[in-house]
């Protein structure tokens, strides 16, 4: 960290920074410069509070200098790492596609919806049996149910499932059911929920808060890297901005952010980050261009009938469709 | 909700859109414009996906038209409401003061903090025991022993305990040592959280996300009150922007929006909502000149040695100016 | 226009609201649904200001039915505006890729990179003389010498130059010397500028304000139009969000969203939407994988000795690959 | 300026680094730390492009340290600065209020408005003669007529105009009329414009873009300093978030922030920060609560009639009820 002290700063007021800083055992260096003097503190200082010093006499700003993740970051695991799925590698050349509806509603929906996405070439099946709804008076998922339908599903095509969990408690349960605990945007900072995904022994899809940063993102996966979980994937998902045309604006340049700061699979989901069907696959094409390892896509038999999210799922055909666009666009970009 | 059609959608577009609409069980009416047709959809349709209907084909887009919330809505409940607190009630013309350190630390700090609070005049007593932190290598706070402190700190200054829970299962809990239950800005759209806390008897302190809209705010406080539970407080603190100059962004207009819209207390946290001491005393002023019910105030004995925010913490003689300042201020816009 | 009345609103404010729309020259037809009544106002409504409905007594919101632009708008002109640059049409299947230094520094500096972009495939040249610096102590650029110098690359290399104008009477000089007047971020709603390119000659690419909707990038585009300069390509160039890692967020949305709302051409700028050169290359390709129509990219000599922008600029070698990078993507989605 | 290195940078890439700071005449002063190098920049480095450094080799990123601003700064300015208007001083502790409709509209409605903003208690009148409107085929203002009547408006009682400039050459003409050139949101960043009213003798009223930040408009001050015009008010006018119930949110926050970073005076706009009438009197009221020297507030005789913003102006009467509640919170917090 880097202490800025105000232009008018005495040196009494350094010195007790100085001593203030060596007290909680690091040690300080100090620059003067024109207009004002800066404190250089070694160490590795992310376990303290970096704003108390800026309560200190004298002092104007602090400024983070390490980087707040390590077990995510790039700089301690250049290699990528790879997650298994379904025979393929999350975050090898080739890209993996998990495609399903946003909710499991019936045994024929589900079904339906995995047969068709398989055909078309999907890696995975989503669909959510616990759904986490704006509004108490939305359909709220099939719970339980619906873990056994989705089970069903993966029988019958072969297709592991990714769906979500919304509580700690909940994660042993979806965890018999599902190869992968998708940890849900609202859910990224939900802590509790973390550390017990971290602690399980599934695969992890982690998304992004439409509120959080790219940094947050990270630390978030730090939590589940931390407890000894490494088989994370981060997922973008839309961030929330002004613009309201779309859902969400797609953060684009998430993805190749994140392939340089961390080891991580990243995964961009392009129905949550539009809101609508039509951009869809203009998205996932942009996705794989940026460098995405992979897509999750909602996809719907009839998606006028969808009881939620029915506007940014895409028909079957036009799936097959987004598979068949999205391979030209990875092969042009060295990918399979 | 209304369905409005493109300007070239025919007929037979308007017709399926009609009989689709009735075959859900609401009453289509059309007004024909003169460059597009409208179609109003009568009816309860809040428990729809309004976005189903934008998929059919000639429809541009959909507009809701009801408030999605009800029993949080003062459509449904013109008087206020109000919920007892050590002797006030807050949403009455008494402006309440919560105050006290972001984290519980040790006996000493936490009852330090409480007599201090208490003489400058504060309502109730704030300390957090489980704490979410952005970094899993942060201190976490103090559990359940955090609690006890709590409660000893209450019992020896007779000021009632807001703190947070961060999971379903620490609700129980937590409502044992605790007259307040906060949910923190992470968790407001935790649905299985929100679902417990309503279903407790503990009075609730819900917070809005840092990028939760209004609306959001109040869809969350729906599923408390869904569940049964009638005491819930709302808190503005700050909503996240592109402006880095402060921690956060108060969002005052939210202050006179609130109570416009709901019979709920609102409660102004002018600590996490500006992130730094200076401008807390000026932001606090500012919510009760535009109508807060109560603040919630970061108090701490020694803020440059505290474990969790300390830039944005209060020493106990700044607290007891504010509380000075408030109390002119509350009394010129006709409050106490 | 919808208005929508309060759930408890009155018959005598009812008619009220109808008189008053038939007052200003409009039909007023109502719905009348089971928690309220709505009144949709039938003719061309843009002119007026919506909002002064919202003060009558009773009402509770208005909702805008019709799209505020018409000249941009693809319902009024289903065919793509194509503009003739160097030979190409933008808007057409080739893709174009404008590319130079942020400011013009020297005779050198512009000469070697004119060359350089030439010889990489680049359409046309950009370089500002004109520079908007968010500080006054800023280079300002080299003003009218630095069109000259654009003058001469042009003559040298044969590529069209786009450069920027500030300020009205700014418009006729910079035409004087460029084929393409460019219209800056900072300055999408100087509704002055944006007149004085409407009654030139000139091309305009206009950028979307970094705050800015799409619908107010398309009603600036209106205002050009309207006086009667058809010749205009729309740039996104990265919106100002809550996320600081990258300079701008990408909004690659907007790319799908423009080629369905509007006819002109959609130009992406990477080297603003990031603000760093590592990423400009990955986000060039997902621009034209989401459908972009062309490209303006900033290559210099030697970044590290640049005056503006050095950190998100190229070195010819970087933007020679990045031109092989993207024509195999273009060629991937059916484009050249 | 600090230079924080990679974790892994050589040696020789730290003195590459060093030389070129040297090379553009500044002192470089190591500090070597257990994971990474920090490089402080000794000197007055606000001319140069900070992140040319960026691109050296082994360099992670930089952090300004010297604030951009200096001029604005109340570090090279202490005392408050204070602007002569109407026989009060804007900055010093009684409030002024600058009020009136968003447009002159007719000779009759300014002349009322005027009459009626007078005898409220307001000490200067505003009007737009110029419109910046997102329309173009939106009410433009009245032009030259409009800056006539201001000038009637002004004679018959006594009460100074405050009206906006939108271009360079707009700039001369509106001072002939007007004591206090305003420059609107949207032309935060015109630099031709805040150039022009730098050159002028006119007193400034400098609003705050809907996408600017806090030190950004201080930067734009700045030009006008620079160039000797030291008569500039500052003024919050709301920023543009993803909250849409409000038409902007009101940044609060900015009020103290501003006051503590410069010295000259702050206007808070409680009508276009929110965007509703209802509003504006408690977003008023926090304004001066917060410490704001005075506050610009739409008022039109009939607003039910208004060619613009008649949502969010208020009555005359309404205005006279703000007078009276604002004068009362001013009292409390030690202004008048």
């Amino acid at each position: 960290m880097i202490i800025v002290m105000k232009p008018n700063s005495t040196s009494k007021q350094i010195a007790a920074v100085v001593s203030r800083v060596e007290a909680v055992g690091y040690i300080a260096k100090l620059i003067k410069g024109e207009e004002t003097t800066i404190i250089g503190v070694v160490g590795d200082d992310r376990p303290i509070d970096r704003t108390q010093f800026e309560l200190l006499d004298g002092v104007e700003k602090t400024m983070p200098v390490l980087k707040p993740f390590k077990l995510a970051s790039r700089d301690m695991h250049p290699a990528d790492t790879f997650i298994p799925l379904n025979g393929h590698k999350v975050g090898a050349p080739k890209i993996v596609i998990i495609a399903g509806p946003c909710s499991v509603e019936s045994r024929s929906q589900i079904m339906e919806a995995a047969i068709a996405v398989k055909e078309a070439g999907a890696t995975a099946l989503r669909g959510g049996a616990f759904k986490p709804r704006t509004s108490p008076y939305s359909f709220q998922g099939m719970g339980e149910e619906g873990l056994e339908l989705l089970a069903e599903a993966c029988e019958a095509t072969g297709l592991p499932v990714v769906t979500e969990a919304m509580s700690p408690e909940q994660v042993p349960l979806v965890a018999r059911y599902a190869e992968v605990i998708q940890i849900g945007a609202r859910n990224m900072q939900n802590y509790a929920l973390l550390n017990a995904a971290g602690e399980s022994n599934a695969k992890v899809l982690l998304k992004r808060g439409m509120m959080s940063t790219i940094e947050e993102l990270l630390m978030s996966a730090e939590y589940i890297l931390a407890k000894g979980n490494t088989q994370v994937m981060l997922c973008e998902r839309g961030i929330r901005t002004f613009e309201k045309y779309t859902r969400n604006t797609t953060d684009i340049n998430a993805v190749p952010v994140l392939k340089q700061l961390t080891h991580l699979p990243v995964i961009l989901d392009p129905s949550h980050s539009t809101g609508k069907w039509e951009y869809v696959t203009a998205i996932a094409r942009a996705g794989v261009a940026a460098g995405a390892d992979g897509l999750i896509v909602e996809v719907h038999p009839d998606p006028t009938q969808a009881m939620s999210d029915g506007a940014q799922s895409l028909k079957p055909e036009k799936f097959a469709q987004l598979v068949r666009d999205v391979r030209r666009v990875a092969e042009a970009v060295g990918r399979k």
